[in-house]
């Protein structure tokens, strides 16, 4: 077998990389569970037609086939593809499962996602994604939309990876498609969904080009091309971006009540989470099924990797004839996030496996003893090791420095009692398994 | 959209099971990571000639092709397919890093793979395995396979999900490959992997057909066959074992290298758990790479389903010319071992979403108050939601009822302090959010 190579676009951290992005799972799902979102898991596989409803990301899917079935097209009737987002297989679900579940229904899912994409720094091919959404029958309170990035904050804030205060700095960007049509519409635009997605664009072509877009694709004239832009330059960390849309004098239904959602979840932030989000009227995230508040969030000091986590409020992905079940959620891309701070170096951890002990072994005889001693360590909830060979002590400790093993601990002899070993500062004392524990810093590795 | 339907042989649990899957996948790591191994991930796919190596699952991969590449043969050069265990992705990943990696290295592993069989109970397409393995470079000491089992007996056997002790009953059947190989060719059989595999076959079989293939393709006399047979009927819960396989009068190098090497597995299991494994001769392991110990598992009570955790020592899975990475290993069906559990009835968890407290909301215009309410009793860690609206207070009730959430907090009003009531009591108490506790066994959902 010759040595085996990376596929691109299919990471593999590295077990120490592999123990930070546990941490941050961890971190991600208690803090779900603490707004009582509850834990779900979706087959990696859908229908390819279910996948295929939003057309956008139809060149992206991957087709699974059964080796014994070559011949058959894999994408003929009944072809199943790998899921490419979290966002439709739950809608699927829901349709699937209505009659069992209770809404609201409060849900997160953090689970690997594939898509057929040409990989780049900060996009794959594989990649962990972790969503939570509300979904609810018939109608979906505005309310929930201004919770949504307040779970954000408290998963993603709230992890110690950089950031001047220790924290990881993010900024979520909140806007509203309502505002958004309901502007372009009282503009006089015919068709705001052009505008929106020429608008969408401002930050990868510039704004002139925008403008000649806007008078291409949606028929604008200077004037409205440069209201349009107007609107899109506006951005406030609290609810008084307001008063500069109304500024600009249009007015339309639908531009009132997006004003009022937006300012609604504006004065949730600014009430519980100061500083995490902005009301940014350029955002307006490119897929057609967004109808109310939508979000972006950015990593402060890595903006041009562009957006960790987004999403927003939609109204038609679910929906059976009878019954609709209008949701709101996030995504936020893990790999994306992870990729891009240990490309930056950003992230260490104190050791690379989880051992905290490594009891060694005078001779390959007295292993039972060197397993007893583990055992009564482990009983505690101390991560041990017996030494894997009785080579000279030296050469055990070296096994423990290699890999970060902040103890060795070496069995008794000869009347003389158990001792253990601090490898880094060399210090040396009397324990007893039963007994001895490891000061809480050096329990599990930790993250810098 | 129609209402979608399930795929056969890709299950998906309901939140309620999944919160269980997720205690047992959280007790599963924190086992392994107490006996030191690392956490690793690999990517779904691999190269499909990687996958192809061992011919006797190739019919069983799924080939993943990109929608636009449509036309290209997914099983051509270049061809990736689902990974269907965790054993051989692990193997490559060894060859591609070892430069990078400690040895021995200890490596945990847990992730769903996929196989394109045809769909029973307890067999599925889509599945979680949670593995250990340990590799080294070019020799492994064989006390590492007296390690395992005992890892596998804390990570399931402490499972509190049913059993007369409230523990999981389980029964690890061990066998050593050497022991077989040396006792057929002590026998003078010439083949004793055709032996191997026809006794292999046993269970299903039964003795008589097994004789009459041992005479087929192994070649045996009938005096032979009764003694393969003999060999397979022994069993015992220590290392007395041994005489029994010597009674038979069999000798030969390989079988008495076998037999120290199971010896030493069953001492150190009677020493550390005792009636936690059984030396088993019948237990073989059709496939081809097992050289050392091999490893099943029985779920009391549930025989009939088979083994619901396997492995074994392999010297020739990895190894690219100049060096040779042995290991020994387990892996866990982990869906298996729910799906007959959740078949059986055999578990329930207390309520169907993480939640501790329902905030009440006296009317919308309060929300901002019980939103505050909520967010004090999340910051001390218990997971809070506010009520989706302002019904009455017995709707509000209903909703916390319908999803088990013990806690319902209405806010105070009019100088009248807040009040936190046991909806399973009725007993309501005043409570401060900064200051008030549930009992530790309502703080999260339990399992029974």
């Amino acid at each position: 077998m010759s040595k085996p190579t990376p596929i691109s676009g299919f990471p593999e951290w590295a077990p120490p990389q592999r123990m930070i992005e546990q941490y941050v799972v961890d971190r991600i799902r208690n803090t779900f569970e603490l707004y009582g979102f509850a834990p779900l898991e979706t087959r990696a596989v859908e229908p390819l037609d279910q996948l295929l409803r939003k057309g956008e990301t139809s060149k992206e899917v991957y087709l699974i086939s059964r080796l014994q079935e070559e011949g058959a097209p894999p994408s003929g009737e009944g072809a199943l593809g790998l899921h490419f987002d979290l966002t439709v297989p739950f809608a699927r679900y829901v349709l699937e499962n209505a009659g069992r579940l209770q809404f609201p229904f409060r849900r997160y899912q953090i689970q690997k996602v594939w898509r057929g994409e040409r990989p780049q720094e900060g996009r794959y091919r594989e990649f962990l994604q972790a969503d939570i959404d509300i979904v609810d029958r018939d109608t979906l309170s505005s309310h929930h939309e201004a919770e949504i990035p307040l779970v954000l904050g408290d998963a993603l804030g709230g992890l110690p990876l950089g950031g001047s205060d220790g924290r990881l700095p993010i900024l979520v960007q909140v806007n509203n498609r309502k505002i958004l049509e309901g502007f372009y519409r009282g503009l006089g635009l015919a068709d705001p969904l052009a505008a929106l997605r020429a608008v969408d664009r401002l930050d990868r072509i510039g704004p002139d080009r925008v403008a000649a877009l806007l008078a291409e694709t949606a028929g604008a004239t200077e004037a409205q091309a440069k209201a349009c832009l107007a609107l899109a330059e506006i951005a406030a960390p609290d609810p008084s971006f307001a008063e500069a849309v109304q500024a600009l004098g249009v007015t339309d239904p639908l531009l009132d009540e997006g004003l009022a959602e937006l300012v609604a979840v504006m004065e949730n932030a600014v009430a519980h989470a100061p500083g995490l989000c902005v009301a940014d009227l350029r955002i307006a995230r490119g897929l057609d099924y967004y109808t109310g508040t939508v979000y972006e969030t950015q990593l402060r000091g890595y903006e041009r990797f562009g957006s960790v986590s987004s999403g927003g409020r939609y109204d038609n992905l679910a929906s059976d004839g009878n019954a609709r079940f209008p949701g709101v959620g996030i995504s936020i891309g893990v790999t994306r996030l992870l990729g891009l701070l240990f490309g930056a170096g950003a992230l260490s951890i104190s050791r690379s496996v989880p051992t905290c002990v490594l009891v060694a072994l005078a001779d390959e005889e007295r292993r039972p003893e060197s397993n007893r001693i583990a055992d009564a360590l482990r009983r505690r909830g101390i991560p041990t090791e017996v030494s894997p060979s009785a080579a000279k002590y030296g050469k055990q400790i070296r096994y423990a420095e290699r890999r970060g093993i902040p103890y060795v601990w070496f069995p008794g002899v000869d009347g003389i009692g158990d001792e253990v070993k601090d490898i880094r500062s060399g210090e040396q004392v009397g324990a007893v398994p039963e007994v001895w524990q490891p000061p809480a810093a050096d329990l599990r590795p930790t993250i810098a």
